[in-house]
């Protein structure tokens, strides 16, 4: 078997780790639900950022790499963006479920783009979560009709979170050798770089802005200026 | 569709909230853990217990009878459970895992003897989860090894984590009727109770003998006087 490049196992350990500590923050912000009901929707959130973490996972470990080894470079920036965002209450949970879940499904979508075909197959197959993030949705529109300073104040979240989210992102990129070859590969020359020859390479510019559009579109249907 | 007992519902609901609140608990003191190796352990633990109150839940919605309403009147006592008995460390964590689990195993073996076939079947799917605690053992054991300390602290951990659940049962089972029936009924006349027409009784006694014994070859497995 080939090696995979070092670009296609940091992508890869970059989206396992995303969605494993996806699945302890949604677990540890279920205590904020107001009653078992939306505890349990919590659950199964987290649950599904589980059963995509282990396929992603599973994934790796079958091109011959140790899913932990690949995952544990970009253990301090996701918990230190999950440390930087504690939710304050049930509703900022849950605008984080719903913007943050949603970017990483939209980032995932975008990187499925780039790899070999069976990473991609992996990857589309944790693209699936947006019907279970409904629940957020109508629960914030409900509370939202009724509380306007909620508005207010999650629109600002909302703000702080992407803010966060792409500070976080950018400082994976610089950091780690194979995702900044990728990165900049691609847009300098827009040719495929040494280090990532599998892969094909992201337009960085037209990714951003396909991302913000989408963050944007959601963020009118919870009646929020982005 | 004939209506479940009181008792069956009960029970059912005892068993699902215990996975669930489970869940909760271990991904949460997944936090504890000192590596990714060891979250990773932890958080596929957490699975586990999703994937047990996941099936009963399920069972119960096919009994006619809404898993919450089921659940709802044991949240209280789990959530001041785990609350009670919250680590102080990784280690404390571990043991909390290893006791409880194999307890909550043990108690679920104990009343799917109890039950209609259908409900046994799904009970006994979820008794499954010993293989996954063996690093838990093997864990404690090595960090026991090098240190006495802990493990005369860890002993009197794992006496309060029983002591505390035994004082939950016991007040579980004297404030609902149902589950006071089958117990009471069983213990006082050794027949079944008009409450719990469909279920066997539970010979307490035994089942207390039983439940201890196997705790204490836990404890003897890690070197701890019970």
């Amino acid at each position: 078997m080939e090696s995979p490049s070092l670009a296609l196992i940091e992508l890869l350990g970059v989206v396992a780790y995303g969605e494993l500590s996806g699945f302890f923050r949604i677990a540890a912000d279920a205590e904020l639900a107001p009653s078992l009901a939306e505890s349990i929707r919590m659950a199964e959130l987290a649950h599904v950022e589980f059963r995509h973490y282990s396929l992603i996972s599973a994934h790796i470990q079958s091109l011959g790499v140790d899913p932990e080894v690949a995952m544990a470079p970009f253990v301090g920036a996701f918990d230190g963006y999950h440390e930087r965002t504690k939710p304050a209450d049930w509703f900022e949970g849950l605008v984080k479920v719903y913007v943050g879940d949603s970017l990483a499904t939209d980032f995932n979508l975008e990187i499925a783009n780039l790899l070999p075909s069976e990473s991609q197959q992996i990857i589309l197959k944790t693209a699936d979560s947006s019907s279970h993030i409904e629940f957020a949705v109508s629960t914030l529109k409900s509370a939202m009709a009724i509380d306007e300073r909620l508005r207010g104040r999650l629109a600002l979240w909302a703000r702080r979170l992407v803010g966060e989210a792409i500070a976080q992102a950018q400082s994976l990129a610089a950091e780690h050798d194979g995702l900044f070859e990728l990165i900049n590969g691609a847009t300098m020359n827009g040719s495929h770089t040494e280090g990532a020859s599998e892969l094909v390479g992201l337009d960085l510019g037209r990714a951003f802005i396909r991302l913000t559009e989408k963050h944007t579109q959601r963020m009118q249907r919870l009646g929020l200026a982005a």
